[in-house]
């Protein structure tokens, strides 16, 4: 089925990223990994949970960044390592940031980070404690020394996400203006930046959906994985939360961006990819949860590997065909 | 035990309805479905969840109309067909009502359904959404046409629940006046109406229990399946709900109503009959929730089957007997 | 400039109702009464508060349902009657219904009445308590004897306001769905009964406004006094609430609804008549409240005369040109 | 490792205690029994949860008061025995208290009790309902007959437990001052009384912590089994409650307190010793919750078992070695 | 109309204590004093408002305990003296606690004093913050020195007021139970203490009247000056809080407890005595408050002085007979 | 006492400003000007109430930019121009923008604006509706063509002030994120830009107080008129809210910040300069409302006139000496 060919994605290839075929009478559009989780809550001796985590190819394999919840129940973020992105061995020390100065590079607590290579480093972004929740922004070469910049905003803000490489000679970054609390509401914005110190040119990208015709998605909405780049606009993964009488849930669909404005949106999903249905997305710290911050694909075969956030406990990994998500965006389109 | 005969039943009798005896060393008066639950959340390609829903004998086997939300997560409801009531054919595609005025006839959304047959006819009453849930009214004769009706009342309303026949001459309903959220508050009112278009006499028939006295219906009760008729007077199954620090709770119990003054509550049970405690009903979309919706029942054999939706995501049966049904509630009666 | 007429105003001509000419440099549509309010909280030596009251012509002068809290702050009805309709003689005794059904006509509270002349006498609708908030509904001939019908409608309802004839050969009344609290919602619904006892065929009318376009109304709105028949339509006036961060400001604006389909509007201000901005209007028990139940017009001279509540304590009296209202409500609608 | 000993502690040999060695490879300071729940739900013919209960050794064996909620969810104490204190046979009867003022002993409601020995008799304090929660406090010598005495606070108060001797010549308390619903805050306080009915001298011992800093413990927290006195000062285990956007989370960690000034906290963990995480912690009446309500302890061998309420349904056991806690809890103290 | 004597008052003489005869025609039971408010709120140089205070005789004039909240909103007792308790000579420094244990003798904030003379001192209790209000505690012989006690009882508390002689051999106190914020519940209840250090006994007094039944008390009440004893029982002066949409509103009745078993209540008035209506009620910091804290009586002429707080801004006086409050009291109870 | 000079004031001489010397006996160091409001609510036809807003000198005389909000209650800026800085000419019309991004330029709502003059033209920054409250930027050179620049910052901020230099080389603006809601929090924060269009350097300048230190201010705080330059640090008259049972109390204090780094605090006032004490400023739309948003200063006299909002309502006008005001900051100061 994936060869339904009109799209061409970006990027190179990556011949050793996970992959399973699709189950044998599967006609969903994304399929979960058979050994979900591939993470495990206690990894490290310290930690609660490792969940909202971003991975990216790094010389031979690959590297990242991990939300590893430790039993004071604190969010920190540790730096890892993956022969074949499966398997992850994340470092007991957390990641330290360097920072000239004190006033910034001061840690409160950073959770749910993103990871973008733009032309010659890796940018991680993280929501970032400065007095209420915020975007948090530094660079690396190697995974070893991380350089700390001026966070991108104001609190209150969340789910800050880079696009892969500059648009209109600028950076650019999505993200969710919230409050300090857990935040019953939130729309994605966009803005740039000359030289990721100082940000502006805000548009708003799009809103909850309404009630009635996606509800997974109707009460606030964020970034996902680092968009993808196609001939058909940038593939947006972002997550939607729903309120039920007993709390949220945390679902994933898609969205097509303009490549050139990517602050309209060309086409957006009314079904979702993915929601919690398995028990180890039904039952953990935060149930019904599924919040993907990561992304793998392969610009030859199209094909994409999902890293998602379970019951905000665990980690696990979902797959599917690009042409395929870029089909089922346009054809289920709630624009 | 079932020989405990001080109650007649009325109705047909229905030999085929499905049935699994009590299991050894069970002492509870109801008892689950040991292949439970009968319906899965996707038995439809594009279906998030399969609950709440109603079912009737229909010529030679059933027909029901169910609540299928679909993967946008919009409440639709479908008609579906069974010869044995527990394997179901559901269509693809949604029930359409046929309505001559637009501005009742236009689908908002629509969920919790109850079928009712009186004299001729199959009525269908759903929580129907017009500027907030209110009580909407529909017929068929075959489960292929359905002819939608003014709705019942103003808004804000849910579970409208109509008896068998006409009292005192007029059609009757029972319904739970809510408010246009997750309403923490429910009391269930009895209405009457000369044709099914004007709808007065309003009279209350019960609040939620006190804490101290019953906790599971502390908080808002609303009515289940259509009542049926005994010489004891209407027996109701009706759900409850508590409110824990982690949101609420559904449970189901029953009650006695008077034959001729339905809005005077002779009996109503303190214990619950059901309450959330499998996998299946502690865990999916909405944890912790037993929603029955319609129940089949054998005159001679005095035999009850009540469908019931679990965690808001797929659907369970259960088994019993009235006239143990009816002892249960007299004996722990709370009025 | 009353003179402007393109509009010509059903009813009686009512040489003998109040008026006071607008001020001199006074550009509003609609101007207070000088010597406002007219009624004092404690005119009866039990009353803490007079206001949110109905007035209607009756043989020679006035006779009126007035809502008067009493200093155990308990709501009542009491009657009262007038020469020249602001100086009022209102019996210290609460008004009682005479009621065949105890079940309905058991008093619990009642406020914010209405008073409607159809065809042969006097109906009263007002906020009557009955497991929550509803509409209660009773007639008179004589201002002695009150008649206690069903009530409209199941709980929760408010500002139940009857048309002065049938429409479409039934009784119709205009309702705001309200939840058992200080409600922060409302619409106005329309419904018809061909019996005063059954209400059916309910239509949405209007919503809030949105904030951006008419903030005074944008949480919620409910129907003032009786509508006036006009060859432009039916001239509604009625309140609408805006929720500051100390609390609700409820002032008043004017819509013409459709004659023959009165859910239908066809005009509706944007800008509020009267807001409130005087002493007795902002401080007494509910601050910030203009809250009006009735209206007297002359049909010759086309003035009318509009009795509000004044913050939840007094009754205070504003007047102007029906025609001049009617060129407002178009001039400046926001449908 | 549990030889690391830098402590001593009171109390008696015990060594028909229950007992289960770490497992191979574990590292936790505290592990479950491998036979969790050791008491299921439905043990009585009417109970809907047995959890949140307390035991003590008594005779050669041991007695306890357990809290079971009934199938009405009364919640209700019962009176159990147990000669290994894993298999225990409770009264179907609901314990009753022998109280000469009918004001103080008329039963409302009752839960989370604890028991505690002091001299030459068994005192029982609960969560007791007269005009919302407070401290209940009884005595008993055989488990038979219950003595009631005065509560000792106003209400609201809950988590009301004693220490095991006097203290400055004076009885003494751990509770957390409430309010009447689901309290999202709560500090735990230390009072004192000469004759078990006035108290006073009431101290402020700890408040949760910041979010940045432990967030298990972050909302509220209370003190759970009866202190035991070490060398080293009181080793409380006390539970703690994070708020997630989907309800409260229930954790335990351990503090040592000043043996003769109990309000002075001298070291408390960060970490917490146990999280809900297996399938019966986190699944049930109220999802994720482990609260403590027990502990036996042998001073000769130094081992603890904790019996901790699970899910609000079933009841569990943890072990550990007392050294090794207070260990921890000195090792990773955020005081 | 002060001869209608049916009962004894308590106390002494006090012939100088301000008065006002009832003006003419007015019938109300309390009345105001025409020069109100007697204190305005910036009577010392950085008062922002003086309030809610407490004052009795004392030597030849009068002593007292004043809320002055300064302009840092920082709330504060100041000691004042008069010869004629209306004119008031308050000092500039705040009043200071002697206290030999600083955990409690620490100022955190108080405010809403009572003064009670015992036997053979002054008794000062206040709402005294220490990790939340609660009830401080503390005496004086002179106004000079004040000796502060253990607090009375845990957090949260307010509207602690003392009986002017032991009752049962013991002291005694009415408090109201409260949470940490604004606290939208009450109830009055009753304490005693052998010693002023160790309390308990307690019991409960009276809740809120229901809404429909006497609306002014329907959501708090608390206890307000000193009770007076009189021959039909203890005659307590008590606010009590409605909550309309705009916020609350604090008015003030009366209640009559046995002498013996004061928390048993014999009548209590259905009406309010006073309710916010004069401008420098309705208008100030909070709107919409009368809030007693004290009075003066002289046994002889049975004339009252009731001493409240209006809008927690400046403070008021109103003058009465005991016996016509009593006869008020018993003839409008709602017991 | 003006001659107390410690401190320089920066800025032109200003002789025609409004001035009223200090009442006799007044000891206040802020003073109302006695013929406050200086600008009625309805001064132009259609405006509801005219406050919050901003003016600057301008030619010979003065200009401004004012909050009107219309009769529909919709919230609008104009413009107008005066002679003295008392009596205003308001155009009718609302300000319009001249904006090439319609994204950015399309209307929505706007409010409580700020002007500043750098280098060499006027600056507007007003919270500008863009999916949400943002700070909306604009300059003019005359008052007749405004040009709209990029919104400073993502939703949802409120309050942005701009300083009338560069700092560091760059822009700087104080700004105050909130949420979409009416904002139970809010801090001031600091942020730069080199070229009006992109913002970054985001530094946290202060929070509100602690509610036993200084009260008015411990809700939110939000900055002022533009920063005044002094020899001691830049001086910021900021509003600061409380929170009582009824509603927000908004009043006004000072603080000085570092002239280099305006993100450190210097001192900071505990007692508030002004709080809502006329009745134009306890009554009105907002109850107890005092919201500056301008001022003029002579730096020659050392003057001030502050112009602050009254009620949400009108506009009221203060004045001072600057000397006094950075005396009293430093005196009091709460850091």
């Amino acid at each position: 089925m994936q060869n339904m060919k009109n799209s061409k994605v970006a990027g190179e290839t990556l011949l050793s990223m996970p992959w399973e075929n699709r189950p044998a009478g599967c006609k969903d559009v994304i399929w979960r990994y058979s050994a979900n989780p591939i993470i495990p809550r206690n990894l490290l001796p310290t930690s609660n949970s490792i969940f909202n985590s971003a991975i990216v190819p790094f010389k031979e394999g690959y590297a990242g960044v991990f939300r590893c919840d430790d039993t004071n129940r604190r969010m920190r973020l540790h730096v890892g390592f993956s022969d074949d992105a499966i398997h992850w061995n994340i470092q007991e020390q957390p990641l330290t940031f360097l920072c000239d100065d004190e006033e910034i590079g001061t840690w409160v607590y950073g959770y749910d980070p993103r990871v973008c290579f733009i032309e010659d480093r890796y940018y991680v972004t993280w929501c970032n404690g400065y007095h209420g929740p915020t975007i948090g922004v530094a660079y690396t070469y190697d995974f070893i020394n991380f350089y700390q910049l001026e966070n991108a905003f104001i609190p209150f803000n969340r789910n800050g996400v880079l696009f892969p490489r500059k648009i209109n000679g600028r950076f650019a970054m999505l993200s969710r203006p919230s409050d300090n609390g857990h935040t019953p509401f939130g729309d994605i914005f966009y803005s740039e930046s000359p030289d990721m110190e100082f940000w502006g040119h805000h548009r708003h990208v799009m809103s909850p959906a309404s009630f009635e015709e996606s509800a997974w998605q109707c009460i606030k909405i964020g970034a996902g994985p680092v968009p993808i780049e196609t001939s058909e606009g940038w593939l947006l993964i972002y997550h939607g939360v729903l309120a039920s009488c007993n709390g949220f849930v945390y679902s994933f669909g898609s969205a097509l961006l303009d490549l050139n404005q990517p602050w309209k949106v060309k086409y957006r999903s009314g079904p979702y990819l993915l929601s919690p249905q398995k028990d180890y997305e039904c039952m953990g710290d935060v149930p019904n949860v599924c919040f993907p911050c990561a992304a793998l694909h392969d610009s030859a075969s199209e094909r994409i590997a999902i890293y998602y956030g379970c019951a905000d406990t665990v980690t696990g990994l979902a797959f599917g065909y690009i042409p395929e998500i870029i089909e089922f965006t346009k054809r289920t389109s709630i624009i």
